[in-house]
Protein backbone atom coordinates (compact mmCIF):
# COMPACT_ATOMS: atom_id res chain seq x y z
CA UNK A 1 0.00 0.00 0.00
CA UNK A 2 1.20 3.33 -0.85
CA UNK A 3 0.05 6.83 1.16
CA UNK A 4 -0.24 10.07 -1.07
CA UNK A 5 -2.38 13.21 -0.25
CA UNK A 6 -2.05 16.74 -0.55
CA UNK A 7 -1.80 19.95 2.00
CA UNK A 8 -4.58 22.56 0.94
CA UNK A 9 -4.18 26.22 2.43
CA UNK A 10 -4.07 29.85 1.57
CA UNK A 11 -0.62 31.33 0.57
CA UNK A 12 -0.32 34.77 0.83
CA UNK A 13 1.46 36.89 -2.13
CA UNK A 14 5.12 37.29 -2.00
CA UNK A 15 5.74 36.31 1.31
CA UNK A 16 7.58 33.26 0.60
CA UNK A 17 9.06 32.78 4.20
CA UNK A 18 5.79 32.79 5.71
CA UNK A 19 4.29 30.45 3.20
CA UNK A 20 6.58 27.69 3.34
CA UNK A 21 7.14 28.26 7.24
CA UNK A 22 2.95 27.54 6.69
CA UNK A 23 3.81 24.45 4.90
CA UNK A 24 6.80 23.11 7.16
CA UNK A 25 4.60 23.30 10.43
CA UNK A 26 1.89 21.52 8.67
CA UNK A 27 3.82 19.01 7.14
CA UNK A 28 5.65 18.40 10.74
CA UNK A 29 4.20 14.93 11.56
CA UNK A 30 2.89 14.12 8.03
CA UNK A 31 3.03 10.17 7.71
CA UNK A 32 3.16 9.25 3.84
CA UNK A 33 4.77 8.50 0.82
CA UNK A 34 3.95 11.88 -1.27
CA UNK A 35 2.55 14.81 -0.37
CA UNK A 36 1.39 16.93 -3.52
CA UNK A 37 1.58 20.90 -2.74
CA UNK A 38 -0.62 23.43 -4.59
CA UNK A 39 0.55 25.50 -7.71
CA UNK A 40 3.60 28.58 -7.13
CA UNK A 41 2.56 27.92 -3.01
CA UNK A 42 5.66 29.85 -2.09
CA UNK A 43 5.72 32.91 -4.13
CA UNK A 44 1.67 33.16 -4.63
CA UNK A 45 0.27 33.17 -7.68
CA UNK A 46 -1.14 36.40 -9.13
CA UNK A 47 2.05 38.35 -10.59
CA UNK A 48 1.53 41.36 -11.99
CA UNK A 49 4.94 41.43 -13.97
CA UNK A 50 7.67 39.30 -15.14
CA UNK A 51 10.17 41.41 -12.76
CA UNK A 52 7.72 40.82 -10.09
CA UNK A 53 8.34 36.75 -10.78
CA UNK A 54 11.72 37.20 -11.86
CA UNK A 55 12.33 38.62 -7.89
CA UNK A 56 10.34 36.30 -6.23
CA UNK A 57 11.38 32.86 -8.57
CA UNK A 58 14.54 30.98 -7.30
CA UNK A 59 16.84 28.32 -8.92
CA UNK A 60 15.81 25.10 -7.37
CA UNK A 61 19.25 23.77 -7.60
CA UNK A 62 20.06 26.46 -4.93
CA UNK A 63 17.39 27.63 -2.69
CA UNK A 64 16.52 27.59 0.58
CA UNK A 65 13.11 26.94 -0.17
CA UNK A 66 13.94 23.40 -1.70
CA UNK A 67 16.72 22.59 1.00
CA UNK A 68 13.94 23.25 3.87
CA UNK A 69 11.74 20.71 2.05
CA UNK A 70 14.37 18.06 1.07
CA UNK A 71 15.20 18.28 4.94
CA UNK A 72 11.67 17.77 6.15
CA UNK A 73 11.54 14.78 3.33
CA UNK A 74 14.65 13.52 5.06
CA UNK A 75 13.20 13.83 8.67
CA UNK A 76 10.00 12.08 7.78
CA UNK A 77 10.98 10.23 4.83
CA UNK A 78 8.56 10.89 2.00
CA UNK A 79 8.22 12.86 -0.99
CA UNK A 80 6.64 16.14 -1.94
CA UNK A 81 5.63 17.49 -5.23
CA UNK A 82 5.05 21.69 -5.12
CA UNK A 83 3.97 23.91 -7.74
CA UNK A 84 7.30 26.39 -7.40
CA UNK A 85 8.42 29.25 -9.59
CA UNK A 86 11.65 28.69 -11.14
CA UNK A 87 13.74 30.74 -12.36
CA UNK A 88 16.86 29.63 -14.55
CA UNK A 89 18.98 32.56 -15.74
CA UNK A 90 16.70 35.10 -17.70
CA UNK A 91 14.19 32.37 -17.77
CA UNK A 92 10.98 31.72 -15.35
CA UNK A 93 8.74 28.76 -15.19
CA UNK A 94 5.81 27.49 -13.90
CA UNK A 95 7.51 25.10 -12.40
CA UNK A 96 6.59 21.42 -10.24
CA UNK A 97 9.62 19.89 -8.34
CA UNK A 98 9.33 16.79 -7.29
CA UNK A 99 11.89 16.77 -3.59
CA UNK A 100 12.45 13.44 -1.94
CA UNK A 101 14.98 12.82 1.16
CA UNK A 102 18.00 12.87 -1.63
CA UNK A 103 17.21 16.87 -2.42
CA UNK A 104 15.36 17.54 -5.93
CA UNK A 105 14.59 14.25 -8.07
CA UNK A 106 13.16 16.27 -11.01
CA UNK A 107 11.67 19.47 -12.32
CA UNK A 108 8.72 19.93 -14.90
CA UNK A 109 7.63 23.26 -16.26
CA UNK A 110 4.15 23.79 -17.02
CA UNK A 111 3.66 22.79 -20.86
CA UNK A 112 0.00 25.15 -20.90
CA UNK A 113 0.28 28.68 -19.50
CA UNK A 114 -3.18 29.97 -18.25
CA UNK A 115 -4.60 33.18 -19.29
CA UNK A 116 -1.97 36.25 -18.03
CA UNK A 117 0.58 33.80 -17.44
CA UNK A 118 1.63 34.27 -20.56
CA UNK A 119 2.79 37.52 -20.03
CA UNK A 120 5.43 36.65 -17.17
CA UNK A 121 6.33 33.10 -17.17
CA UNK A 122 7.95 30.98 -20.34
CA UNK A 123 6.44 28.29 -21.31
CA UNK A 124 7.62 25.01 -20.42
CA UNK A 125 9.91 23.07 -21.89
CA UNK A 126 10.57 19.86 -20.15
CA UNK A 127 9.04 16.91 -21.47
CA UNK A 128 6.09 15.26 -19.79
CA UNK A 129 7.90 12.13 -18.14
CA UNK A 130 7.07 9.89 -15.30
CA UNK A 131 9.57 9.20 -12.28
CA UNK A 132 9.68 6.10 -10.10
CA UNK A 133 9.56 6.38 -6.52
CA UNK A 134 9.47 3.16 -3.87
CA UNK A 135 8.12 1.19 -6.81
CA UNK A 136 5.73 3.79 -7.78
CA UNK A 137 5.85 5.82 -11.31
CA UNK A 138 4.13 9.07 -10.82
CA UNK A 139 3.52 11.56 -13.34
CA UNK A 140 3.94 15.71 -12.65
CA UNK A 141 1.58 18.07 -14.42
CA UNK A 142 0.55 21.64 -12.99
CA UNK A 143 -3.07 22.98 -12.70
CA UNK A 144 -4.24 23.95 -17.01
CA UNK A 145 -2.99 21.14 -18.05
CA UNK A 146 -6.01 19.26 -16.66
CA UNK A 147 -7.79 20.58 -19.93
CA UNK A 148 -5.31 19.08 -22.21
CA UNK A 149 -6.11 15.16 -22.39
CA UNK A 150 -3.00 14.74 -24.28
CA UNK A 151 -1.41 15.38 -20.77
CA UNK A 152 -2.90 12.39 -18.57
CA UNK A 153 -2.20 10.10 -21.37
CA UNK A 154 1.56 10.76 -22.74
CA UNK A 155 2.24 10.40 -18.57
CA UNK A 156 -0.27 6.99 -18.19
CA UNK A 157 0.97 5.49 -21.71
CA UNK A 158 4.59 5.91 -19.95
CA UNK A 159 2.92 3.58 -16.83
CA UNK A 160 2.21 6.86 -14.67
CA UNK A 161 0.46 5.00 -11.79
CA UNK A 162 -0.26 8.46 -10.01
CA UNK A 163 -0.59 12.07 -11.55
CA UNK A 164 0.51 14.62 -9.72
CA UNK A 165 -1.32 18.02 -9.84
CA UNK A 166 -0.72 21.49 -8.21
CA UNK A 167 -3.05 23.25 -8.96
CA UNK A 168 -4.63 27.28 -8.49
CA UNK A 169 -7.82 26.62 -9.59
CA UNK A 170 -10.06 29.76 -10.50
CA UNK A 171 -12.58 28.22 -12.84
CA UNK A 172 -15.51 25.19 -11.80
CA UNK A 173 -14.23 22.90 -14.14
CA UNK A 174 -10.57 20.54 -13.31
CA UNK A 175 -12.10 18.93 -10.71
CA UNK A 176 -14.83 16.48 -12.99
CA UNK A 177 -12.86 16.64 -15.50
CA UNK A 178 -10.12 14.87 -13.10
CA UNK A 179 -12.85 12.30 -12.70
CA UNK A 180 -12.51 11.48 -16.01
CA UNK A 181 -8.99 11.96 -16.82
CA UNK A 182 -8.75 9.10 -14.41
CA UNK A 183 -11.41 6.78 -15.70
CA UNK A 184 -10.07 7.10 -19.79
CA UNK A 185 -6.81 6.66 -18.30
CA UNK A 186 -7.28 3.92 -15.13
CA UNK A 187 -5.16 5.80 -12.59
CA UNK A 188 -4.80 7.89 -9.50
CA UNK A 189 -5.05 11.40 -9.63
CA UNK A 190 -3.66 13.66 -6.75
CA UNK A 191 -5.19 17.59 -7.03
CA UNK A 192 -3.65 20.27 -4.78
CA UNK A 193 -5.65 23.32 -5.20
CA UNK A 194 -5.19 26.39 -3.10
CA UNK A 195 -8.01 28.65 -1.82
CA UNK A 196 -8.74 32.45 -0.49
CA UNK A 197 -8.62 35.08 -2.45
CA UNK A 198 -4.82 36.68 -4.27
CA UNK A 199 -6.19 40.48 -3.85
CA UNK A 200 -3.37 42.77 -5.59
CA UNK A 201 -3.11 46.22 -6.87
CA UNK A 202 -3.94 44.95 -10.46
CA UNK A 203 -6.76 42.87 -9.26
CA UNK A 204 -8.07 39.83 -7.67
CA UNK A 205 -8.37 36.40 -8.20
CA UNK A 206 -10.26 34.00 -5.99
CA UNK A 207 -9.46 30.51 -5.65
CA UNK A 208 -11.43 27.48 -5.23
CA UNK A 209 -10.17 24.82 -2.87
CA UNK A 210 -11.91 21.32 -3.29
CA UNK A 211 -8.69 19.77 -3.89
CA UNK A 212 -9.14 15.74 -4.32
CA UNK A 213 -7.86 12.52 -4.78
CA UNK A 214 -9.36 10.22 -7.38
CA UNK A 215 -9.26 6.43 -8.03
CA UNK A 216 -8.55 4.28 -10.97
CA UNK A 217 -12.10 4.04 -12.69
CA UNK A 218 -12.73 8.01 -12.15
CA UNK A 219 -13.92 7.27 -8.47
CA UNK A 220 -13.70 10.19 -6.12
CA UNK A 221 -12.24 9.10 -2.70
CA UNK A 222 -11.53 12.46 -1.32
CA UNK A 223 -12.31 15.86 -1.83
CA UNK A 224 -11.46 19.22 0.86
CA UNK A 225 -14.04 22.02 1.37
CA UNK A 226 -13.69 25.66 -0.65
CA UNK A 227 -12.35 27.26 1.70
CA UNK A 228 -10.30 25.67 4.54
CA UNK A 229 -7.02 24.72 5.28
CA UNK A 230 -6.62 20.22 4.65
CA UNK A 231 -4.00 17.97 4.97
CA UNK A 232 -5.12 14.89 3.73
CA UNK A 233 -3.80 11.42 3.30
CA UNK A 234 -4.93 8.35 2.07
CA UNK A 235 -4.36 5.24 1.34
CA UNK A 236 -3.98 3.55 -2.07
CA UNK A 237 -2.87 0.45 -3.99
CA UNK A 238 -0.85 1.14 -6.99
CA UNK A 239 -1.53 -2.05 -8.66
CA UNK A 240 -5.24 -1.23 -9.54
CA UNK A 241 -3.62 1.48 -11.52
CA UNK A 242 -1.97 -1.23 -14.13
CA UNK A 243 -4.99 -2.72 -14.84
CA UNK A 244 -6.30 -1.17 -17.88
CA UNK A 245 -9.31 -3.01 -18.65
CA UNK A 246 -12.87 -1.63 -18.16
CA UNK A 247 -14.54 -5.31 -18.72
CA UNK A 248 -13.19 -8.06 -19.30
CA UNK A 249 -11.91 -7.73 -23.13
CA UNK A 250 -11.88 -4.05 -23.31
CA UNK A 251 -8.57 -2.17 -22.31
CA UNK A 252 -8.55 1.09 -22.30
CA UNK A 253 -4.64 1.22 -23.48
CA UNK A 254 -4.48 -1.34 -25.23
CA UNK A 255 -7.03 -1.12 -26.96
CA UNK A 256 -6.00 2.20 -28.17
CA UNK A 257 -5.45 2.63 -32.72
CA UNK A 258 -2.45 5.24 -32.48
CA UNK A 259 -2.06 4.61 -36.36
CA UNK A 260 -5.34 6.80 -36.34
CA UNK A 261 -4.50 9.36 -34.11
CA UNK A 262 -1.23 10.99 -36.00
CA UNK A 263 -3.37 14.48 -35.88
CA UNK A 264 -2.53 14.63 -32.23
CA UNK A 265 1.30 15.00 -32.42
CA UNK A 266 1.15 17.80 -35.68
CA UNK B 1 -28.93 27.96 -36.80
CA UNK B 2 -29.17 24.45 -37.15
CA UNK B 3 -31.14 21.75 -35.91
CA UNK B 4 -29.67 18.44 -34.37
CA UNK B 5 -31.18 15.33 -32.65
CA UNK B 6 -31.42 12.07 -31.57
CA UNK B 7 -34.40 8.94 -31.69
CA UNK B 8 -33.98 6.71 -28.99
CA UNK B 9 -35.38 3.63 -29.61
CA UNK B 10 -35.74 -0.02 -28.52
CA UNK B 11 -34.58 -1.90 -31.75
CA UNK B 12 -35.14 -6.08 -32.09
CA UNK B 13 -32.93 -8.33 -32.61
CA UNK B 14 -32.76 -9.38 -35.99
CA UNK B 15 -36.14 -7.85 -37.23
CA UNK B 16 -34.16 -5.30 -39.42
CA UNK B 17 -37.79 -4.58 -41.67
CA UNK B 18 -39.50 -3.77 -38.47
CA UNK B 19 -36.84 -1.43 -36.55
CA UNK B 20 -36.57 0.32 -40.33
CA UNK B 21 -40.27 0.47 -40.18
CA UNK B 22 -40.22 2.00 -36.43
CA UNK B 23 -37.50 4.40 -37.46
CA UNK B 24 -38.81 5.74 -40.28
CA UNK B 25 -42.91 6.03 -39.00
CA UNK B 26 -40.82 8.26 -36.20
CA UNK B 27 -38.80 10.44 -38.19
CA UNK B 28 -42.02 11.15 -40.56
CA UNK B 29 -42.83 14.75 -40.06
CA UNK B 30 -39.15 15.47 -38.31
CA UNK B 31 -37.99 19.06 -39.13
CA UNK B 32 -33.93 18.96 -38.46
CA UNK B 33 -30.73 19.05 -40.48
CA UNK B 34 -29.48 16.22 -38.78
CA UNK B 35 -30.95 13.14 -37.12
CA UNK B 36 -28.71 10.74 -35.43
CA UNK B 37 -29.65 6.93 -34.25
CA UNK B 38 -28.34 4.55 -32.20
CA UNK B 39 -25.60 2.14 -32.70
CA UNK B 40 -26.99 -0.94 -34.29
CA UNK B 41 -30.56 0.08 -35.02
CA UNK B 42 -31.35 -2.23 -37.78
CA UNK B 43 -29.87 -5.53 -36.89
CA UNK B 44 -29.81 -5.31 -32.55
CA UNK B 45 -26.85 -5.29 -31.23
CA UNK B 46 -25.76 -8.41 -29.31
CA UNK B 47 -24.74 -11.33 -31.86
CA UNK B 48 -23.68 -14.81 -30.61
CA UNK B 49 -21.51 -15.13 -33.54
CA UNK B 50 -20.17 -13.79 -37.19
CA UNK B 51 -22.17 -15.86 -38.98
CA UNK B 52 -25.39 -14.14 -37.29
CA UNK B 53 -23.68 -10.67 -38.81
CA UNK B 54 -23.01 -11.81 -42.16
CA UNK B 55 -26.49 -12.91 -42.36
CA UNK B 56 -27.95 -9.58 -41.21
CA UNK B 57 -24.89 -6.99 -42.47
CA UNK B 58 -25.74 -5.05 -45.26
CA UNK B 59 -23.67 -3.54 -48.02
CA UNK B 60 -24.29 0.01 -47.73
CA UNK B 61 -23.87 0.52 -51.41
CA UNK B 62 -26.81 -1.83 -52.15
CA UNK B 63 -28.92 -1.79 -49.53
CA UNK B 64 -32.80 -1.62 -48.79
CA UNK B 65 -32.58 0.32 -45.41
CA UNK B 66 -29.76 2.54 -46.81
CA UNK B 67 -32.51 3.51 -49.88
CA UNK B 68 -35.45 3.93 -47.75
CA UNK B 69 -33.18 6.20 -44.97
CA UNK B 70 -31.91 8.03 -48.30
CA UNK B 71 -35.93 8.58 -49.45
CA UNK B 72 -37.09 9.93 -45.98
CA UNK B 73 -33.84 12.41 -46.66
CA UNK B 74 -35.11 13.69 -49.76
CA UNK B 75 -39.02 13.82 -48.82
CA UNK B 76 -37.99 15.70 -45.19
CA UNK B 77 -34.48 17.46 -46.47
CA UNK B 78 -32.02 16.49 -43.76
CA UNK B 79 -29.26 14.03 -43.03
CA UNK B 80 -29.34 11.21 -40.89
CA UNK B 81 -26.06 9.50 -38.99
CA UNK B 82 -26.97 6.24 -37.81
CA UNK B 83 -25.08 2.66 -36.95
CA UNK B 84 -24.97 0.32 -39.34
CA UNK B 85 -23.94 -3.36 -39.41
CA UNK B 86 -21.92 -2.98 -42.75
CA UNK B 87 -20.64 -6.08 -44.73
CA UNK B 88 -18.39 -5.72 -47.36
CA UNK B 89 -17.17 -8.66 -49.20
CA UNK B 90 -15.64 -10.77 -46.16
CA UNK B 91 -15.68 -8.16 -43.89
CA UNK B 92 -18.21 -7.30 -41.57
CA UNK B 93 -17.53 -4.09 -39.74
CA UNK B 94 -19.69 -2.09 -37.07
CA UNK B 95 -20.34 1.29 -38.68
CA UNK B 96 -22.06 4.83 -38.93
CA UNK B 97 -23.70 5.99 -42.34
CA UNK B 98 -24.37 9.51 -43.07
CA UNK B 99 -27.22 9.98 -45.35
CA UNK B 100 -28.66 12.76 -47.13
CA UNK B 101 -31.07 13.37 -49.87
CA UNK B 102 -28.24 12.34 -52.38
CA UNK B 103 -27.99 9.06 -50.65
CA UNK B 104 -24.75 7.63 -49.01
CA UNK B 105 -22.52 9.94 -48.28
CA UNK B 106 -19.69 8.93 -45.58
CA UNK B 107 -19.37 5.89 -44.00
CA UNK B 108 -17.41 5.40 -40.70
CA UNK B 109 -15.97 2.69 -39.32
CA UNK B 110 -15.80 1.90 -35.76
CA UNK B 111 -12.67 2.03 -34.70
CA UNK B 112 -12.51 1.07 -30.95
CA UNK B 113 -14.58 -2.54 -30.77
CA UNK B 114 -16.21 -3.17 -27.58
CA UNK B 115 -15.86 -6.76 -25.47
CA UNK B 116 -16.85 -9.11 -27.75
CA UNK B 117 -17.65 -7.21 -30.50
CA UNK B 118 -14.02 -8.33 -31.19
CA UNK B 119 -15.29 -11.72 -31.59
CA UNK B 120 -17.64 -10.56 -34.85
CA UNK B 121 -16.69 -7.79 -36.12
CA UNK B 122 -13.69 -6.34 -37.95
CA UNK B 123 -11.90 -3.06 -36.21
CA UNK B 124 -12.89 -0.47 -38.35
CA UNK B 125 -10.23 0.65 -41.24
CA UNK B 126 -11.38 4.21 -42.01
CA UNK B 127 -9.50 7.36 -41.17
CA UNK B 128 -11.52 9.54 -38.73
CA UNK B 129 -12.73 12.53 -40.53
CA UNK B 130 -15.05 15.40 -40.32
CA UNK B 131 -17.96 16.01 -43.15
CA UNK B 132 -19.48 19.49 -44.36
CA UNK B 133 -22.98 19.77 -44.80
CA UNK B 134 -24.94 23.28 -44.48
CA UNK B 135 -21.62 24.55 -44.13
CA UNK B 136 -21.70 22.57 -40.62
CA UNK B 137 -18.68 20.12 -40.00
CA UNK B 138 -19.70 16.84 -38.53
CA UNK B 139 -17.63 14.18 -37.23
CA UNK B 140 -18.58 10.55 -36.60
CA UNK B 141 -17.70 8.26 -34.07
CA UNK B 142 -19.40 5.03 -32.67
CA UNK B 143 -20.07 4.30 -28.74
CA UNK B 144 -17.35 3.11 -27.14
CA UNK B 145 -15.18 5.68 -28.88
CA UNK B 146 -15.81 7.92 -26.36
CA UNK B 147 -13.44 6.07 -23.55
CA UNK B 148 -10.61 7.08 -25.91
CA UNK B 149 -9.80 11.20 -25.81
CA UNK B 150 -8.58 10.66 -29.74
CA UNK B 151 -11.26 10.20 -31.02
CA UNK B 152 -13.14 13.50 -29.90
CA UNK B 153 -9.77 14.99 -30.06
CA UNK B 154 -8.85 14.25 -33.35
CA UNK B 155 -12.17 15.20 -34.99
CA UNK B 156 -11.92 18.50 -33.44
CA UNK B 157 -8.83 19.38 -34.78
CA UNK B 158 -9.95 18.57 -38.17
CA UNK B 159 -12.47 21.27 -37.53
CA UNK B 160 -15.70 18.89 -36.29
CA UNK B 161 -18.51 21.31 -35.14
CA UNK B 162 -20.44 18.79 -33.79
CA UNK B 163 -20.08 15.32 -33.26
CA UNK B 164 -22.32 12.54 -34.10
CA UNK B 165 -22.19 9.80 -31.66
CA UNK B 166 -24.45 6.44 -32.33
CA UNK B 167 -24.36 4.22 -29.35
CA UNK B 168 -25.87 1.42 -27.55
CA UNK B 169 -24.26 2.04 -24.09
CA UNK B 170 -24.62 -0.63 -20.83
CA UNK B 171 -22.36 0.70 -19.23
CA UNK B 172 -23.14 4.77 -16.86
CA UNK B 173 -19.67 6.07 -17.82
CA UNK B 174 -20.35 7.91 -21.36
CA UNK B 175 -23.00 10.47 -20.82
CA UNK B 176 -21.15 12.07 -18.70
CA UNK B 177 -17.42 11.66 -20.13
CA UNK B 178 -19.47 12.96 -22.99
CA UNK B 179 -19.68 16.58 -21.26
CA UNK B 180 -16.07 16.50 -20.41
CA UNK B 181 -14.84 15.84 -25.12
CA UNK B 182 -17.41 18.73 -25.32
CA UNK B 183 -15.63 20.92 -22.48
CA UNK B 184 -11.92 19.86 -23.67
CA UNK B 185 -12.74 20.09 -27.11
CA UNK B 186 -15.68 23.12 -27.63
CA UNK B 187 -17.79 21.72 -29.44
CA UNK B 188 -21.27 20.02 -29.51
CA UNK B 189 -21.69 16.32 -29.37
CA UNK B 190 -25.03 14.32 -29.71
CA UNK B 191 -25.15 10.80 -28.20
CA UNK B 192 -28.35 8.61 -29.78
CA UNK B 193 -28.48 5.56 -27.51
CA UNK B 194 -30.83 2.80 -27.23
CA UNK B 195 -32.80 1.50 -24.77
CA UNK B 196 -34.35 -2.03 -23.33
CA UNK B 197 -32.75 -5.71 -23.40
CA UNK B 198 -31.29 -7.71 -26.19
CA UNK B 199 -32.28 -10.96 -24.69
CA UNK B 200 -30.27 -13.49 -26.93
CA UNK B 201 -30.43 -17.13 -25.91
CA UNK B 202 -26.50 -16.88 -25.55
CA UNK B 203 -27.36 -13.86 -22.90
CA UNK B 204 -29.04 -10.72 -21.99
CA UNK B 205 -27.38 -6.98 -22.28
CA UNK B 206 -29.29 -3.91 -20.74
CA UNK B 207 -28.76 -0.64 -22.63
CA UNK B 208 -29.09 2.84 -20.81
CA UNK B 209 -30.76 5.28 -22.90
CA UNK B 210 -30.05 8.77 -21.37
CA UNK B 211 -29.34 9.83 -24.77
CA UNK B 212 -28.23 13.71 -25.20
CA UNK B 213 -27.12 16.57 -26.75
CA UNK B 214 -24.09 18.58 -25.06
CA UNK B 215 -22.95 22.44 -26.31
CA UNK B 216 -19.57 23.31 -26.30
CA UNK B 217 -17.87 24.38 -22.64
CA UNK B 218 -19.37 21.01 -21.61
CA UNK B 219 -23.13 22.24 -21.20
CA UNK B 220 -26.02 19.42 -21.01
CA UNK B 221 -28.69 20.74 -23.42
CA UNK B 222 -31.22 18.03 -23.51
CA UNK B 223 -31.35 14.47 -22.07
CA UNK B 224 -33.61 11.76 -22.44
CA UNK B 225 -35.04 8.89 -19.63
CA UNK B 226 -33.28 6.28 -19.71
CA UNK B 227 -36.47 4.03 -21.04
CA UNK B 228 -38.60 5.41 -23.22
CA UNK B 229 -38.50 6.17 -27.32
CA UNK B 230 -37.73 9.77 -27.39
CA UNK B 231 -37.27 11.83 -30.84
CA UNK B 232 -35.72 14.93 -29.98
CA UNK B 233 -34.56 17.69 -31.77
CA UNK B 234 -32.67 21.50 -30.76
CA UNK B 235 -31.71 24.20 -32.78
CA UNK B 236 -28.03 25.08 -32.05
CA UNK B 237 -25.79 27.72 -32.93
CA UNK B 238 -22.75 25.79 -34.67
CA UNK B 239 -20.45 28.90 -34.34
CA UNK B 240 -20.49 28.43 -30.94
CA UNK B 241 -17.90 25.51 -31.83
CA UNK B 242 -15.55 27.72 -33.66
CA UNK B 243 -14.23 29.67 -30.46
CA UNK B 244 -12.36 27.36 -28.98
CA UNK B 245 -11.43 30.10 -25.78
CA UNK B 246 -12.23 28.54 -22.23
CA UNK B 247 -10.88 32.52 -21.14
CA UNK B 248 -9.88 35.37 -23.15
CA UNK B 249 -6.27 34.48 -23.24
CA UNK B 250 -6.55 30.47 -23.14
CA UNK B 251 -7.33 28.88 -26.16
CA UNK B 252 -8.03 24.68 -25.90
CA UNK B 253 -6.86 24.14 -29.40
CA UNK B 254 -4.13 26.98 -30.23
CA UNK B 255 -2.67 26.84 -26.60
CA UNK B 256 -1.85 22.23 -27.77
CA UNK B 257 1.80 21.67 -27.55
CA UNK B 258 1.97 18.78 -29.90
CA UNK B 259 5.68 18.58 -29.78
CA UNK B 260 5.12 17.15 -26.80
CA UNK B 261 2.56 14.91 -27.50
CA UNK B 262 4.23 12.28 -29.54
CA UNK B 263 3.74 9.50 -27.57
CA UNK B 264 0.35 9.63 -29.05
CA UNK B 265 0.25 8.68 -31.77
CA UNK B 266 2.70 5.57 -30.92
Amino acid sequence: MFRVGYFQFRPLFGRVERNLNRVLAALSDVRADIVVLPELPFTGYYFATRDEVMALAEDPARSATVDSLARLCRQRDFYIVTGFAERRHEKAYNSSLLIGPQGLVHTYRKLHLFNTEKDYFDAGDTPLSVQELRGVKIGMMVCFDWAFPEVARTLALQGADILCHPANLVLGFCQQTMLTRCLENRLYAVTANRHGPDLRPHGELKFTGRSQVVAPGGKLLQRAPARRDLLHVVEIDPALARNKAITVRSDLIADRRPQFYGELAR
